[in-house]
């Protein structure tokens, strides 16, 4: 029987592509760099597994409710590495953020890091005993345990200093500060994430690959339409005998990214006509004929990591107003992608893309709702849609940054193009992670 | 054309089963009243996308970013809702959290409400206006300019107090407290949250029973697939010409859900003979005959309430622990089931299961990784996976509480067997939210 007749689920070129690759281990050198840096005692930080930073640091894809992480400086090893979760998960946290990692201490019989070991040097363990009810009470358990605090003698005040994200939960903070500990907020993480390792450009080329396979089915949708009309006798798009809406060539996307792997994670965003200068838009309304069909896939893969490509079509157009909008996109497109080297500031990019679409007419400094670009022309990428560095920062972009490009234009009683990759910025200028064709005419390509 | 030759986005009979509704609204008033029983003078809540207070209160599937919700008494309305969102999530943001929505005070021409309108009477707005690069800052601003505050006068100490979730990020609440406003952690969001309005019910079977489309995907995977050897020539189960694997069912289910307009949202977890008893299983094992292959499917509707459905399968079975596992969990869950009804215990649910299993030789508190009944029986359901009422707490059951109800044994060994269903709590007992068949032999059910 063959393996392609079936859209769910049964694409063996694809199958385990993220499955069987080795975990992904981070570098936590840079954190306990920070503590050292801040002249700090430790670094902390509580949030559950949609909180990014914690994802990034552990490669635990850890429970709804907080769990912790705390970090250390240590004479013995480059540090240590406390992963506090419940005890339910103590499987899936060994496996996710100890196994295959090592301490440079341990000695090797060869002196050479082996297949699937990962060497920072800083020692982890997880820990599931239940030292009060909240991921704060744990945390501060373990800092005192580790460091040893001056809570119990009121003469003295050594308190120590703790670095947090900025946004650990406020309940976790109180309960740090109550058992004798400072707070500094610290963007080593932030910093550290957005700088991205041969390992992690891997997973983020694997989920832009599959983008660009949701891409190509919305443009196959799109192409196997033909124009007919709706219940009220307008002209509409009609694909597979019912009329064509944005929720079915959602649906259409969403179906193939699931069988690429992938989770479509709420982020296929369509608009067609006016709904397409909505950036957000996930309504039904029906696709019709001349109007420009924007279509914004995001979707996020197993390790966390997102992809960014969206792609502008239009059946049966007129030529008009969206065809001068996509040359002068596709135009900004190319001048941003060619100001991206090393050492650029990272807002001379969104600089460039606005020129040139002030070139074609377009008023590059619309606000909401008004006509022209409304948008910055992109951002960092990874385990967060949105990260470091953004194109509007005087951030020096820098080998291993990956950014959406994605200049767009907008007219409220038309519609909008947009054209977005995503782009690692390499030593000498950059790399598309996955291509994807242009054309405002939708051709079949899946 | 035939509408049912395409898995992917072509389903009529649910198209648009979601995207046609009448947006959710929610009832702040408890909210107000919490305030004014705390004797407080606002509520504040700060968080991005994934923050489900927030998503509960405004209905705003927001940005990635932090943005704000600030509730106030107001002597002309039942309370003013003010959300601070991006300039350019404005259109979403009235479109979500606004649009339908009418202050008690506007007259009624006839006295009646009006299709699409709500009325809790608390006026809600949104605003934009840039105050500070934080949205902690952004609701500081707004609670002074509502309230007023004291800290331009030095020799007052009347600060405003303020409601906020404990676990509000720590940055937020320092702009908060450095605006001078004393903060109070309040848990009104999540009791509002546990008790479900028809309206969030309506959405809650919609999504389990996409839930069941999914299972039936999966159970039909199992039905069609033969058992054969692997390249170790180990028995293993092949499906459309190749070896059966969780990752492949998972894709297979995920597709269907997609189709169905829901995300998967990175739950589906299937696990085949001993990884059957890791409860968070993403692996990509193969499916072997005479294994237990455990199924737990917990997507997310488009207006973030989720499903949960389990069922568990053997293909060519003997007969032997996993038959007499079955048994045991489908009685243990017909008990619990039995238990539910206004004013019992949540815990005495989980007992009464955790007792059946025990009459039927399981351990009922087995640890993580022993042999046996080795987690709760269940908990809440609603825009958080896991939310109030836990079925381990002493929180009586109301109606209108949602419950995933799911005893499961496990032997690390051999596999795990768990059977879960969603019910909501009626006037005198529960409704099964989506029924799904029992039987350990998979059938063709699609």
């Amino acid at each position: 029987m063959s393996d392609r007749g079936d859209g769910a689920g049964t694409d063996t070129a694809e199958h385990g592509q993220f499955r069987q690759l080795p975990p992904l281990r981070t570098d936590l050198t840079p954190i306990v760099e920070a503590i050292d840096a801040a002249d700090a005692d430790a670094f902390v930080a509580v949030g559950d597994r949609f909180d990014d930073d914690l994802r990034y640091l552990t490669r635990f894809c850890g429970p709804d409710r907080p769990y912790a992480l705390v970090i250390v400086p240590d004479d013995g090893t480059a540090g240590r590495a406390i992963c506090c979760a419940p005890s339910l998960f103590r499987e899936q946290a060994e496996r996710e953020f100890v196994a295959g990692t090592r301490d440079r201490s341990e000695g090797d019989d060869d002196g050479e890091f082996h297949d699937g070991e990962f060497h920072d040097g800083v020692a982890r363990e997880v820990r599931t005993d239940r030292v009060g009810d909240h991921a704060g009470e744990r945390a501060a358990a373990v800092v005192r345990g580790l460091l040893g605090s001056e809570t119990d003698d009121s003469s003295e005040t050594d308190d120590n200093t703790l670095l947090v994200p900025p946004s650990i939960p406020h309940d976790a903070a109180v309960y740090l500060e109550r058992d004798g500990n400072a707070l500094a907020s610290t963007d080593a993480v932030a910093t550290a994430r957005a700088r991205k390792t041969a390992a992690e450009l891997d997973r983020l080329r694997r989920v832009q690959r599959a983008a660009v396979a949701g891409m190509a089915r919305a443009e196959a949708v799109l192409a196997e339409s033909e124009v007919g009309t709706d219940e009220t006798e307008s002209p509409a798009l009609r694909w597979e005998g019912a009329p064509l809406t944005a929720e079915r060539l959602r649906r259409a996307v969403n179906a193939t990214l699931a069988a690429r792997g992938v989770r479509d994670a709420g982020n296929t965003a369509i608009g067609a006509g006016p709904s397409a200068t909505d950036r957000h838009c996930v309504g039904d309304n029906p696709v019709r004929p001349g109007e420009t069909v924007l279509i914004d896939v995001s979707p996020r893969g197993p390790d966390g990591y997102y992809g960014d490509l969206t792609r502008t079509f239009v059946v049966d157009g007129d030529g008009g107003w969206e065809r001068r909008a996509y040359l002068a996109v596709e135009s900004a497109r190319d001048v941003a992608l060619d100001e991206i080297e090393p050492g650029v500031p990272a807002k001379a990019v969104h600089g460039e893309a606005a020129a040139e679409l002030a070139a074609y007419g377009f008023d590059p400094n619309a606000g909401e709702g008004e006509a022209g670009f409304t948008h910055d022309t992109g951002h960092g990428v990874g385990v967060s849609r949105h990260e470091s560095p953004s194109l509007s920062s005087g951030t020096e972009l820098r080998p291993g940054h990956v950014v959406a490009i994605g200049p767009g234009v907008y007219d409220p009683d038309v519609g909008g193009v947009r054209l977005e990759d995503l782009v690692v910025v390499s030593e000498d200028g950059y790399e598309i992670l996955a291509e994807y064709p242009f054309g405002i005419v939708p051709s079949e390509r899946e």
